[in-house]
C-alpha cells in the first residue's frame, strides 16, 4: 500500500509498503477514509525525536473496517469506525479504572496517513457509526481520533468545573480543541493565549471569551489582570516546552490543577516555588481516548459543534509531505489527508 | 522569654529572646501550653537548609490566648486555641476556594518551642475548644497543629478513596498521620512503607493493613506483588526526597495520583516517563491547616483515635536540645516540648 513515511529530519515521503495484516486474533485492518497530522508528528520532522529512516508516520485516521481477527466480535468488514491513536483491551485493571492509556495491552495506529492500518485491540478500541456518516461529517469525526479526546483530557485533567476560569496555554490544534471542551464543560471564562489571528478566531468560535496575545511575563501579568489577580482555576498546558509549562505554573491559583497533554520537552518544573508552596498540582499526560470516545461521538452527531472546522488544510496522500511544511511553518492549523 | 534557637548545625539552644507583642491589629499573643518538633525543623537542624544564627526555631504548638489586637473579635485572653502553623486569613479568594496555605495575608508561626507565640491573622486561623481541655488530650491536640493535617492533606491530595489502596511513603510523623487519614477516609487497604519497628507499631494502630519494609526496587516489587500488579491507587508522599519520590511514582497506578507533603529536596520528577506516559498526577504541597482543623478537631474530642500516640518522648524546654538529637537519630518519632 501506499503510506507516509518519514526519512530524516524534514524528509517525509509517500512509499509501498507491505500491507497490514492480521497478526494476532485482536487485530482488525481499517481502510483510512481520512487521515491526519498531529502537531506531535513535527517532533520527529523537525528532528528533536530519534526516527528510524523509511518508518510510517501518522497515527490519528477514521475508516471503514476490512478485517478483523477472530478474537474481535463487535466489529465486521463494512463497519465504519474512529480509531483511537492509543489501542486498549478496555477491559484490564487500568481500563476499567479509566486510565485507557495505561492499558497493559497498550498499542498505537502506527499508519494513519495511509492506505490500511492496523488496529491492536480492536475489539477495545474502535468505535463505530450507524452505517456510513455523511461525507460532511468525516472531518469532525477523525478530530475524535486523538486530538478532540486529548484537548477534554487536558480539560478533564486540570479539572475545569462550571463558572470556573479556564487558561488553555498553547493554540495548536490541541489548544483549541482545550478552549472548546472547556466551553463545553461549562467554565464561564475561557482565555486562551495566542498570538495568531486565523487560530484566536477559531478559538472564539470554539468558546473562547478572552484572548491573551502576550507570551512569557508579560502573557502571566495580563492573566491576573483578568482574573483580579487571582489566577486561573484550571490550566490547560497544551504545548510541552519549558517556556509553556512554566507560564501554566505561573498563571494557576494556588490549589488549581495544571493538565498536560503536550509531551514534555526539556520541562524543569517548579517544584518547590509553585507545586509546593501554591499547591499546584500536575495531572494529565497521554489521553485515554477510548475512554471519551463515546460522549465526543454523541457531542459530534448531535450537532451544535463543527470540531472539523479545525482542518484549515487538505491535501491527497501523495502530496503529505506539502502539509507537513504548512504545519511546521504554522500556515495551517492541522491538515487532514485523503488517501 | 525563654525560646529555642537555632545558631549552627546540629547546634540548639534555649535562650532570652523578646517576647512577642501585637504588632498589628490582626496579631494574638499565645502562650505556649505544649509545643514540638518537626520533621522538617530537622532540615535546618543538619544543615540543609541555610539559617540565620539566633533564630528562633519551631512552627507547632497549641496554648492559651494572652493577648489580641483589635481586629481580633473570636478570641480573647483565655482561650485554649490549636495554633496552625501556617496563618491565614480565611477570607481572601485563595483561602475562600480552599487553598488556606496560599492565603494572600500567609504568615507562620515562629516561637512554637517557646513561652509564648505570635499569631499573625489570628481571627482566621485560630480554633479554640469549649474550656480548657482535659490534659490527657493536649498531645492529640497538638498533632493539629501541623502533623494531623499534613498527613490528612497527602490523602486528600493523593486522592483516597472508600475501598480503595493507598500506600504512604515515610514513615516519619507526618507518614503516620497519612496512614491514620488514609484509614479513616475508608481505604480499603492501607500499605505503610516502613523499616522501622516501633513505626511500624503504630503505623498498624493507625490503620496500615500491609506493612513493606523493604525500599527501592524491592520496596516497588513488593508493593506491585501486594497489589496483584496493579500499583496503587493512591500514594502519599512524605519524605520529599528524590528517592521516596520516585519510588511513589513507580508504585502509582496509571491514572493515580501522588499526594505530596514534604518538602521536596532535591528531586528530579520522573515527568515523562512516568508522569505522562502512565498519567500519575502530583498534587498536594504545604497543608492548608485551616482547612481541616474544624473537621479534625471533632475527630478528636469525639475520641475513638488517639493521635497523640505519636509523641514518644517529652521534655521540658530547657532539654530542647535532647530532643532534636532524639528525633535525628530517629530514637524518637516525635517529641513534645513542655514550656
Amino acid at each position: 500500500m501506499r503510506a507516509t513515511t518519514i526519512h530524516g529530519t524534514r524528509d517525509i515521503r509517500v512509499s509501498d509498503v507491505p500491507d497490514p495484516t492480521i497478526e494476532v486474533p485482536t487485530d482488525a485492518v481499517v481502510r483510512v477514509v481520512a487521515g491526519c497530522i498531529c502537531g506531535s508528528d513535527l517532533w520527529p520532522y523537525r528532528g528533536e525525536n530519534a526516527i528510524t529512516p523509511g518508518d510510517t508516520i501518522g497515527h490519528e485516521c477514521v475508516g471503514v473496517v476490512e478485517e478483523v481477527g477472530s478474537a474481535v466480535t463487535s466489529f465486521r468488514p463494512g463497519d465504519f469506525v474512529v480509531v483511537p491513536f492509543d489501542h486498549c483491551d478496555n477491559t484490564c485493571p487500568h481500563c476499567l479504572a479509566g486510565a485507557q492509556s495505561g492499558c497493559v495491552n497498550l498499542g498505537f495506529t502506527a499508519s494513519g496517513q495511509a492506505e490500511y492500518t492496523r488496529v491492536t485491540q480492536a475489539e477495545g478500541s474502535l468505535v463505530k457509526t450507524d452505517g456510513m456518516p455523511d461525507e460532511g461529517l468525516i472531518p469532525s469525526l477523525l478530530t475524535l481520533a486523538d486530538v478532540f479526546p486529548t484537548g477534554w483530557h487536558a480539560a478533564v485533567s486540570a479539572g475545569v468545573r462550571e463558572g470556573g476560569t479556564a487558561v488553555v496555554v498553547g493554540d495548536g490544534a490541541v489548544g483549541l480543541f482545550g478552549v472548546l471542551s472547556a466551553s463545553l464543560m461549562g467554565a464561564e471564562r475561557v482565555i486562551a493565549m495566542s498570538r495568531h489571528q486565523p487560530r484566536q478566531e477559531l478559538a472564539r468560535a470554539f468558546g473562547a471569551t478572552d484572548i491573551v496575545a502576550e507570551r512569557d511575563q508579560e502573557g502571566v501579568d495580563a492573566v491576573l489582570e483578568l482574573t483580579d489577580g487571582v489566577g486561573a482555576d484550571a490550566v490547560l498546558e497544551c504545548v510541552g516546552t519549558n517556556q509553556s509549562m512554566n507560564t501554566a505554573f505561573r498563571i494557576a491559583r494556588p490549589g488549581a490543577r495544571v493538565g498536560m497533554v503536550g509531551v514534555p520537552h526539556g520541562v524543569d518544573l517548579p517544584l518547590y516555588p509553585i507545586m509546593f508552596r501554591k499547591n499546584v498540582a500536575l495531572a494529565g499526560g497521554m489521553a485515554p481516548t477510548r475512554k471519551y470516545l463515546p460522549e465526543l461521538l454523541d457531542r459530534v452527531l448531535e450537532g451544535g459543534i463543527d470540531p472539523g472546522r479545525v482542518f484549515d488544510l487538505t491535501v491527497p496522500l501523495d502530496e503529505v509531505a506539502d502539509g507537513y511544511r504548512a504545519m511546521d511553518e504554522r500556515r495551517a492549523i492541522k491538515v487532514l489527508v485523503q488517501p
